[in-house]
C-alpha cells in the first residue's frame, strides 16, 4: 500500500486470520489504508507494547484487535495508547462458546474503554474504524452513506424476489 | 453550553440517568461540548429516527446511547446514521443480570456496528467518544494522554499506601 | 393469494427464510391468507417503519417477525403498531448459541410487548397467529381444535408402534 | 365485575400476585373485563385442566398465566386449550436468576405455542391480551393507540425536563 | 415381558427414543421388568394424566420420564402421582444447549420433587430406578453391588493398558 | 429418635444447615426416622467414605446430601454406596449464582447417578426420600397421598381468597 | 517482614483488597514471607511489566494476582514471567455475576497457564502458593499437613454439635 | 522412564486421553519424568484415595487431574493430599458446553484449592507443573525461559509471513 496506513489490524494468532480478514477487505473497499499483522498479548507482550506505544506516532488513528479465549490483546493495547481500540471477540476452537472472548474484551474497567463489536464481527470492526475516521473526512463519510444505501437496496431486491417466489 | 455539542448522549428512560450521568461528567472534564436527552426506541421511535437522521447535520460527531433489557436504542440509532454510535448496556431492574442489555447491543449484524462498552460503563463511553474526537483534535488528544498519566499516578499512590499498611 | 392477507410474516434477512418458511406453511394449512417479505430493522429502517405503520390499514391483524443476533425487528415493529407482534428468535450463524436472539426479542420494556416463541419456532408463531385470529373466527377455531386432535392421534399411533417394538 | 370476563389471569402461587397484579391493573385501565385466580400446575393439576378446558366455553378469549421456577402452568394450559396463552416468567425466590422460568415457558415444542413476555412483565402480558382482543374490537384498538400516544408524550416530557436540568 | 412391569419409561416424542433406550437396556441387564411408551405432556395431556394416575395401581413403583426443550412431562407426571419420578433432560434439536430441558425438569416447586439426572443420562435413570427398587429387594441390591464392582474392574483394566502404552 | 434411622441427611458444612433443615422437618412430618450430620467431601474424605460404606449396614435406605460450590459430596457418596443418593444443590455465599452447585451434582457420569432436586430444595429432597421408602411402605404411601391432597386444598383456599379480594 | 518475600500478592485495584487480604492472612499463618501491592494491568501496564519481569530476580517464587471484570492482570503477568501465577477472579461491582473475571483469568491460550482458583477464593490462592513452595520445603509441607488435620477436626466437632442438637 | 516420576497425570476415563496426552507430551519436551494412568473418582474411589494418599511418598511433587462433566477427580485428589493439584476441565460428549467440568473443578471450597487451567488445556497443565517444579530446579527454569523465547520467535515469524502476504 502506497499510502500511510491509518488503521492497524492486529490479532493474537494466525488462526484468527480467517475471521479478521474481513476487516481488511471492507477497509480496502472504502479505500482506507491499513496494515495487518500478528501481535500476541501473551506470547509477545513486548512486541504488543511497542506496537501500541508507537501506533500514534506511526500515523495510525484507530487500532482493530481481534483475539479469542481469555482475549487480553484489545484491552492491553488500549492500556498503552489513547487511540480508539476496536475489539473483535473471536470464537476460537477451545473457547467456551465465545463467552470468554466476549467478556474478556467487553468488560474493561473505568478509564480504559475498548469499542467491542459482535462475536467474529471483523467486518463491523472495519466499518466502525471507517466511521471513526470519517468524523474528520468528508469523502469517507460520503462512502459510508453510499454503503448504507447499497445495503438498503440489496435488502429491497431480496425482498422483491422473496415476495415473488412465495406470494 | 455555549459551544456547539459534538457528542449526543441519549438513553431509553430517565431511570437510566443515574448510570449515564458519568458519560456527561467525564466529557465535561475533557471540555467536550455535548447534549443529553431521553430518546426511547420503543416509545418514541419517530423521535429516535429524527434524532439519528439529523445528528450529523446538527454537528454531532459521536452518539452515546444507553439502554437496558431488550436494548434496541444503540443499534437502531446506528441504523439511521453513519456516525460512530457507542452503546452502553444498562443493568435495569428487570434485566436478566444484564445479559439481555449486553447481547442486544453487542450482537449487531454485518453492516451496522455499535461500539459496545462494559455493563453500566457510561464513563468509558465518554472516554471512547473523546478518543474518537481526538483522532482529529490534538489538544483533546493531549488531555487524554494526561488523563492516562493521572490514572497511573493514582494507582501508584494507592499502591504505596497499601504497601505501607500491609508490608 | 386471492384473499387479503391477515398475517404479515417478515424476517431480517433472506438467510432466515429456511427457518421462517414453517410459519407460512402452517398458515396455508389453516387457510389463513398471509404475506411474506424481508424487512431489515438495521439495513432498511424506513421500510420497517412504513411496513409497521401501514400494517393495520392494509388489513393485517397479526405480524410475525423473525430475526437473529441482536434481533431488533420484532420489538421495533411493535413500537410502531398496536397489532399483536409475534417474535421468532432465529439461531443465526454468528449467534451466541441463540441467547442473543432470544433476549433481544423477549426482554421488551413495559408498554411494548412482543409475543415471543421458542428459538427457531416459526411453526408455533404461525399457530399462535391463527389462535389470535380464531378469537373472532369460529371456523378457524374449529380447525385449531381439529389440529390438536390430529397431534394427539399421531402421538398415540407412535406410542402404539413403540410399545409393539420394545414391549 | 358486571361484564363477562374475556381474559383469565392465573398464577401458580399467591406469592406471584405482587408481580401478576400489574396485568389486572392495565386491563382495568383498558376496560377489559377479566378474572384472577390461582391455579397450580403441580399442586392442582385437575383444577388446571378444568380451568383450561372450560375457558373458551366460559367466554374467555385469552389466558395469561404467570409462574416461576420450572414454570409448567402456561405450557400445560396451552396443551388443553386452543385459546392464545400468554406466559409471564416470574422471578421467584429460589429461581436461578429467572432463567428457569424463562426457558420453561418459552421453549415449547412444535404444535403448542405460548406467547412469552419478559421476566416479570405482567403489565406487557395485559397489553398483549388487549392487543389480541383489539383485533376484533375497534374501540379497544383506539384505546391502545391512545395509550401508545400517552407513552410517547410522557417520554417527551421527561426528555424536556432532563434537557433543562443537564443542558 | 412376562413379569409385571415395575418401572414405566415414558418420553415426550419418539425422537427421544435413541436417548431413552439406554434406560430400558440397563433395566434389562438388571432383570427389572419395565414398560416403554410415548406420552406427550403437551400433545396428549389426558393420556399423561391417565398414565400417571393409574401407574401405582398398575403395579409400577418408579416412573422414568425423558423430555427435551420446555420439558414438562417429568414434573407433570410427578404432580399426579406419589411414585418417585426420575427426570431425564434430553438435548433435543432446537434446545438452547440443553439448558431448557435441565431447568424445566430440575427446578420443581416445593411439594413435587423430580429426581433429575444428567443431560441425556437415561442409563443413570435406569440405574437409579433399580437402586430405588433395591431398597426393598435384596437380590437386586446384590446385582447393583456386582455392577459397581464390574465398573471398578473395567477402569482398572483400562488403567493397566494406558500405563503399559504410555509408561 | 427411638426408631432406627432410615434416611441419612448430610451436608458439607454447618452453614448449609439453614437450607438442609427443611429435609429433616418434612421427614419428621411424615414420621420417617432419620439422622443429620456434617460430612465434608473435601475436609473429611475418610469420614465421608466411612459414612457411605457403612450406610446400608447401619440400616439406611436413602441418603440426602446437600452441598454448595464445587459440590462433590452427593456424587462421591454415590460412588461408595448403591443406596439411592439425593443431591441438594445449595446456593452458598461465593457460588456463581448456584450454577456450580447444580452442575457439580447433576452432571454425574454413566454408572453413578445422583437424584438431583432444585437449588436449595431440601424439602423436596425429604419428600423424594419418603416417596422412595413408600415404594415398600403402604402406610407412608398413604401419608404422601394425604400430603398431596392437603397441598391441593391449600391452593384452592388461597385461590378462593384471591378471587374474593380481586374479583 | 524481615525475611525476603517469596510470594508476591498483587491486585488490580485497592477495592480488591477486602477480598485479597485473605491470601496474605493465610500465608502469615503458614509463616510464608510475602509482599502485597497494587498493580493495574490497564492503568499501570509498565509497572506491571516491571513487577513481573523482576519478580524472579527479587526472590519471588510464586505470584498471586487478583482482578475483577475483564481481569487481564494474572494472564499478563504470566506472559512476562515463568514463575507460577495464581489467578483470583474477584467479583467486582459491575461484574456480570463474576463470569467475566472467571473466564478472563481461566481461559488462557496454550503456552501461558494461569493457576485459577474459585471466585473470590484468595484464601485458597494463599494455600496453593504454600503448596507450591512446599514442594521443596519440608517444614512448610508439614504445616500444610497439620492444617488439613485441623480442618478435619473442626468439621468433626461441628458434626458432633449438629448431631447433638438435631438428633 | 528410568527416572522417578515427579508429576502424576491422571484422568477419569480413557476417553479423556486424547485431550490429556498433551500434558505428557510437553512434560517430555521439558524432560520432566512423569507417569500416566486412569483413576475414576466415581468408579474407583478407593483407587483414587490410594493414589492421592501415596503420591507424595512415591516421590510425586505435582498431580495433574483431568475430568469431564461433574468432574470430581481433581478436587477429591486435592482433599487427600497437600501436593499442588492441577485440574484440567475436559469437554466430554454429554457435557453442557464444558460449563459443568469448569465449575466442578474451579469452585473448590476454602481450604482445598485446585489450580484450574482452561477447558481442555492439558498442555498448559503440563507447563504449569513444570513451572512449579522449576521453583526449586534452575535447569528446568531455564528450559521454561527458552520455551517462552521460542514461542515469541514463532509468533514473530508468523507475523512476518502475514505482513508479506497481506501488506
Amino acid at each position: 500500500m502506497e499510502q500511510h496506513p491509518k488503521v492497524g489490524i492486529i490479532m493474537g494468532s494466525d488462526s484468527d486470520l480467517s475471521v479478521m480478514q474481513a476487516a481488511s477487505d471492507i477497509l480496502k473497499e472504502f479505500g482506507v489504508p491499513h496494515e495487518v499483522t500478528i501481535v500476541s498479548a501473551h506470547r509477545t507482550p513486548a512486541r504488543m507494547m511497542e506496537y501500541a506505544l508507537s501506533a500514534k506516532d506511526r500515523g495510525l488513528s484507530v487500532i482493530i484487535a481481534g483475539a479469542g479465549g481469555a482475549a487480553h490483546l484489545p484491552g492491553m493495547v488500549a492500556s498503552y495508547t489513547t487511540l480508539p481500540v476496536i475489539g473483535v471477540p473471536v470464537k476460537s476452537s477451545n473457547s467456551i462458546d465465545g463467552w470468554d472472548s466476549v467478556l474478556s474484551i467487553l468488560q474493561m474497567p473505568n478509564g480504559v474503554p475498548v469499542a467491542t463489536v459482535a462475536l467474529n464481527a471483523a467486518k463491523n470492526a472495519g466499518i466502525l474504524a471507517a466511521q471513526i475516521l470519517a468524523t474528520s473526512d468528508d469523502e469517507l463519510s460520503q462512502k459510508l452513506i453510499d454503503y448504507k444505501l447499497k445495503m438498503k437496496n440489496e435488502v429491497e431486491e431480496k425482498a422483491e424476489r422473496v415476495e415473488k417466489r412465495i406470494g
